[in-house]
């Protein structure tokens, strides 16, 4: 199997997506065909491997590259005689954040009939939201947090609004995948300015009690094909390093990595819950994707905290035999059902007509 | 304000949705641009004015028209020197069903900062899914019927699914806008075959108690500014015509409408209960579009029934003065949060290297 590996994207999480795609890279070699970069003008580049560096990026020499265009069934370069299709193979979706995770890569892949590994358009909605993440995830019988909403049409009853929840409070713009807006309140009179500054980056503010003590575990994985049926391939579940707020360069290093971590110490009890929590949420909605859903863990009872449906460097780290599983997940890829386009009553109209 | 009309797609409210674009061609008349098709091969053709008549579409005549792309800020067609822009006005997104109201179309248009009316890519992936609407509709304090969803994995188990519901029952497929695929069922041994015949066009049902004599309310609006703020253009409230199920061709007359309709004989206090409802379900989701909101009404209490982000003909015959008002929505379409990109770590970290 061949893969397109398309990342960049019009995110706060554009250069980590660089850093994925360079990890990719080390990881699936020469199965990749092509890099296609999407920068921040919503221009798709065809960049060669060797320039699959991050300062070709940064320093806008990607510019100079091929550009591409969509069309259907694949990417194209205009030529002499108009344009021209590029060999199209199975998409990596390695776009993180605004674009890739909120549903538009995933629309746009999908209209044109391009193949493709991540989430579809739904699901990506529904995780890339987290207030609609929230909803999404008790449906299904997954256990959240505590949560409340604020609009900018709460500016009056804010604390009626937050009475359910108790402090500290951590308030996150709704749809943003990084840190960046996020704001921890240890008091009433520090609400105001973690609104403004969640608001320029949302209309909409999830806020939760924020506890900094929590047990946290991830656990990756995909629905594959097997045999007449289908399996799930579960990663490892990683207890994932300390700190009080995963920021920015920490979360950069970390979509960079490459090598296997350890599995964590846990009971195959909770273990067993975890894998129940995580199938629950993927099983008909995120066929196709690569996901990671990272949990909480409160007197043994398992609480969704958020879904990452493109991880970084696709959590490659948390599987033994990362390139098979890709390649599986590449031939289970989700169908969609079939519509055929009819005019039957506009003809039985002209029929009726006499026409 | 100039259009550009939308429609047709790849739904199996294709034709329905030509006859929506002919009905709003009488309409809006000059103030319409361009009438731009969307096939059943996902290819946009730009359809002269003369040419809007059904049997222009059913007969393939269209396949003649000039054929456009979609690219940055507009549609483009192919002329000696590459692709040449066509002048790009506000998009009336009028393709109702899969594509249109599923969140593609928003999608495209947004990557390409096309504006448009219509709904975007989140409210429209919400409203397009039944059982996401019950979420997205109890979530924010509107009434919504019981109901059950069942999958694929429910074959076994479907009678415990469906125990908290009374018969009949009505089974539909949970992503179709149209009454393809929907039974009603009045025993348990007629689930099999209603289940089958659903699952052949979504792998989620939603299951419903049927009632025949219900009261029901539609009241279409939008949110457009106002001065400093904004303020809700609400249409007449309509009691659409009974029918047992509302079946594919009285649709097909529905939305060919534009003569106006007479308000529904009620209360003040449900008036205002039914605009609380609405307005409860816009903000903060369907900025942008005219929807169509269709409730019931159970001692007195008002319930959800369905969203329609694109209702047939952009119901303008519920309004008094459609076209001022279309008019002012163009003006008022929701502005994304803007984001730059950044290669700050990326920098630092080259800095850091003395590179």
């Amino acid at each position: 199997m061949k893969y397109d590996v398309l990342f960049g994207g019009v995110s706060f999480e554009h250069e980590i997506s660089i850093v994925s795609a360079i990890a990719i890279k080390k990881i699936l070699g020469e199965k990749i065909e092509s890099f296609i970069f999407l920068d921040s003008e919503h221009r798709f580049y065809l960049i060669p491997a060797d320039s699959m560096k991050s300062k070709f990026f940064s320093s806008g020499a990607y510019k100079k590259c091929i550009e591409l265009f969509v069309g259907q069934g694949g990417f194209y370069k205009k030529s002499f005689f108009g344009l021209n299709a590029i060999t199209p193979h199975i998409v990596l979706n390695l776009i993180h954040g605004a674009d890739g995770e909120d549903g538009s890569i995933s629309a746009l892949l999908d209209f044109y009939k391009i193949a493709f590994i991540g989430p579809r358009t739904e699901s990506s909605v529904m995780s890339f939201n987290k207030a609609l993440t929230k909803l999404f995830a008790r449906e299904r019988g997954v256990k959240v947090l505590e949560y409340a909403l604020l609009t900018r049409e709460d500016s009056k009853n804010v604390e009626d609004k937050l009475s359910n929840l108790k402090y500290p409070l951590i308030l996150k713009p709704a749809r943003l995948g990084s840190s960046i807006g996020v704001s921890v309140v240890n008091e009433p009179k520090e609400i105001e300015y973690a609104m403004d500054l969640a608001f320029e980056y949302d209309d909409m503010i999830l806020a939760e009690h924020f506890t900094s003590g929590i047990k946290e575990y991830n656990l990756a994985g995909c629905k594959v094909k097997s045999g007449a049926g289908s399996e799930f391939a579960y990663s490892i579940i990683e207890e994932p390093s300390k700190k009080e707020l995963l920021d920015f360069e920490h979360k950069y290093l970390d979509f960079s990595r490459t090598s296997q971590v350890l599995k964590a110490d846990i009971s195959p009890e909770l273990e067993a819950k975890i894998k129940e929590s995580f199938t629950a949420l993927y099983e008909n909605a995120f066929e196709g994707a690569l996901i990671r859903c990272d949990f909480f863990v409160i007197d043994n009872e398992v609480y969704l905290n958020e879904i990452n449906p493109i991880p970084g460097s696709m959590a490659n780290y948390l599987f033994e035999d990362f390139v098979s599983m890709v390649d599986s997940l590449a031939y289970s890829l989700p169908k969609k059902h079939n519509i055929n386009v009819s005019y039957k009553y506009i003809e039985q109209i002209h029929h009726a007509k006499g026409k």
